[in-house]
């Protein structure tokens, strides 16, 4: 019998797992079909900042702005924490928030290369007559969590 | 300047990505929310079979069975692949799908402790008076992919 428990985690331990993320699955849906996505983005003051360029996720969360992010720090098969948070899009357009847009860029800048993703999809993305990339963030309005353990 | 640059994937790199992968992230949606977990599964023949508890998952997927799956190999900042397959949420109920649920469960028995994390959550719920784990499988109908390499 293998002695793997799960326990569900406060808010407060919730939220330690996602300061320290710099990586996650963000989560969008439209007319029900949901879409994941792996992101890099940093949490700070209950919100996640993120860089990205115009695609499916943008244009999803631009029409559905009720999205998740799902963080984990997985140490082996029985010893791992999983957090969910649920928010709300909010895309950093200037001159609105070029207070915010800046914050998040200096948070995010902290990361070494932390454009390159971003810039790498531009480049793809070229071909097709997309456009600029974009920062964006997530108001986290809840959290749930669990941690396995031996 | 970095030279990574990121591809779009063929259908048959996504399904050789979905044949090597064990673990993944289902997105599911209720009321457009959207919501992600990890999860142990093993794809086969355009299904991916999974173990699970009855939970939010499970209750989001009966009530709307259009759902995601979300796998990478991650071997560097500049350096992996993500895909994403879009498919439909079956449940492997009996005796209308013994036949399905044996074959479900002959594959994920490959893997070491396949049911720990499963069983470990019905030891959570049990206070909860939550039930019996389950066979699911989804039904892959489109995937895309992205492969960065530098």
């Amino acid at each position: 019998m293998n002695p793997m428990t799960i326990n569900e985690m406060t808010s407060d331990e919730c939220s330690a797992v996602l300061v320290r993320a710099s990586f996650g699955r963000l989560g969008c849906s439209l007319k029900d079909q949901a879409y994941v996505v792996p992101i890099y983005l940093v949490y700070d003051a209950s919100y996640f900042y993120a860089l990205s360029t115009e695609g499916r996720k943008i244009e999803w969360m631009r029409k559905n702005p009720k999205v998740c992010v799902q963080v984990d720090e997985f140490q082996g098969e029985s010893n791992w924490v999983s957090v969910i948070a649920y928010g709300e899009y909010q895309e950093l357009t200037e001159p609105q928030f070029t207070q915010e847009r800046n914050h998040a860029r200096h948070l995010l800048e902290k990361r070494p290369s932390w454009w390159q993703t971003a810039l790498a999809e531009r480049e793809l993305k070229a071909a097709k007559n997309i456009i600029d990339p974009l920062f964006f963030r997530i108001h986290v309005v809840s959290t749930t969590g669990l941690r396995a353990s031996d």
